[in-house]
């Protein structure tokens, strides 16, 4: 066990928008929306998946919803709140945990707000490592472990408890309803026992993202360079060094969709590369040829700040390096 | 405190189809699935909303959606036993009583469904006295008592708990869910106590229909005029009489909005008259000029049966005669 305070939450927030691969809203907000949290509720308790007992409750807490959207429609800090305790309602039972559903940016810091607030724990561990367009895309489903019951709730004061008959039914009622709650909203979902949590999520992701962002955060204290330092850090490759040309945006399903193509820059002058995203990027293609796809990792950072891009951050004249991150190597090297 | 068998439930869903002015789907799929549920589990005690007490639990069993799909899609006849169950669950109570929402043809015989598997009585009441397109149309959002928390499932096995802010937002909420189930399911909702629901709902709904479908079927029985018998009961008169010439329809937002257009027939030849409908005929336009709208009662009953025809029911060639039924003359006439 260990406190989390808003410095760590700066570095969790970074780093796991590096992991997020483009998913999780503006990274400025989240990192807001987290450290608010902190400061009025004080520190979270971050343990470990193995500092759990077996039968102890542990539910996620996540975002839902069109990160595009989510930059103009600010939460408003209590919907995943409500969303958790709906749930818990529903349930009967207090829930002792909470636990990230996925790593990027809202999503790391988005169960701070519940840890804080409801004053529990939350365990170091997410459903993927990186982040996912759709509810039942985590190793949970895998497992075998029930998404549902779920709770989703929206600023307004609406919230829902869904309970489907499988993840990807789930995903199919929780995304409607997000849809006329405006796009976005809050959930509270994947109610599992500890074991169940041992078995079936990935541990350390937060003190994995923290190490990332803290790596960063290092290097631009040090004058050095920040992506060169990131790459490194993750095994990493330069996929491309371009600008924005275009960018196909659509908002459907209560996803965001679409293609952003780089004109290269530097040694990429002559080539282009489309950048295929639904909510992350999932997909890149340079000069015609596949270069990383899911589930490895395709990172665009800022060229001059190194601070990654979002898919709601992508916009013509974006100078951005794109990194190709092996899905594996950071657990590896980061533990 | 009555027994209601499945002759009963007959004349019942009879008079329903009438009260319901072409809402609540294919009458006979009504019968149907009432009669079913009386003939597997036993009759169901129909109380008077005088016999029950203040501070008992009661919530309403109903249909939501495009009626016109229900006619493909029959219900499986467990999806609204699920809904009250998980209301149930959600409210932590058991639920003593149960009641329609309001006056159609399935939703008059639905919530015996619910009273005869779960062998709870259901009370003789119901939100309008009519049918109505959307949930927050009824009395008791009158008198302030919410829709939420209700219950919606589908024959899939899909179920959700709506805790929305208000009435109209349980109905965006319960539509967009509804949509994705297959654009028809079925609800527990309007939890209420015993007190409230004496204030707020219609009393004698289903006694009324009751009595409405045995003077159908014995003016038929006598070979005497259905349709006849009905106006007199009523104090309706005849709008119109004549044939189906044309019917849009679209399926949107979960419900089933258009117009029939009928040409006139017998002394209404030359006459055109229009039937608007969002579920439920809303209005009539007769030669240009508004025949009745709601509240008061469209009823479209074929020229040869006397038979309702509901709004999934209106099609080119259909001979019917067109009653516009006074909103009060019911209740009063028939208590």
């Amino acid at each position: 066990m260990r406190l989390i305070y808003p410095e760590n939450l700066e570095d969790i927030a970074l780093g796991a928008a590096v992991l997020g691969g483009g998913g999780g809203g503006d990274p400025y907000v989240a990192r807001l929306m987290g450290i608010d949290a902190l400061r009025t509720y004080g520190p979270v308790q971050l343990v470990s998946p193995d500092e759990i007992s077996d039968d102890c409750l542990v539910a996620a807490s996540a975002m839902i919803g069109a990160p595009t959207v989510m930059v103009e429609k600010l939460p408003k800090g209590t919907e995943v709140v409500d969303a958790f305790l709906a749930l818990q309602m529903f349930l009967d039972r207090t829930i002792d945990y909470t636990a990230a559903a996925a790593a990027d940016g809202l999503n790391s810091t988005t169960p701070f707000t519940v840890a804080a607030r409801l004053r529990i724990p939350m365990v170091d561990a997410d459903g993927l490592g990186r982040a996912w367009p759709e509810i039942q895309m985590v190793t949970p489903t895998i497992h075998g472990i029930a998404a549902a019951p779920m709770a989703i709730a929206d600023e307004k004061g609406n919230a829902s408890i869904i309970d489907a008959m499988n993840n990807r039914w789930t995903d199919r009622l929780a995304r409607t309803i997000c849809i006329e709650m405006g796009s976005t909203a809050m959930i509270a979902a994947y109610p599992m026992s500890g074991r169940q949590l041992k078995e079936s999520m990935m541990p350390g992701t937060l003190t994995r993202a923290e190490r990332i962002g803290q790596h960063i955060r290092q290097a631009r204290q040090q004058r050095h360079n920040p992506i060169e330092a990131l790459r490194e850090l993750t095994g990493g490759f330069e996929l491309f060094r371009g600008k924005v040309a275009d960018v196909q945006r659509r908002t459907e399903s209560g996803c965001v969709c679409g293609e952003a193509t780089f004109q290269g820059t530097d040694r990429w002058v002559g080539s282009q590369l489309t950048v295929r995203f639904q909510n992350e990027h999932l997909q890149v293609v340079r000069d015609g040829q596949v270069g990383t796809s899911v589930p490895d990792l395709t990172t665009v950072l800022d060229a001059e700040t190194g601070e990654p891009v979002t898919t709601a951050g992508l916009r013509y004249g974006v100078r951005a390096v794109i990194l190709g991150i092996p899905r594996e190597l950071p657990a590896r090297r980061l533990g």
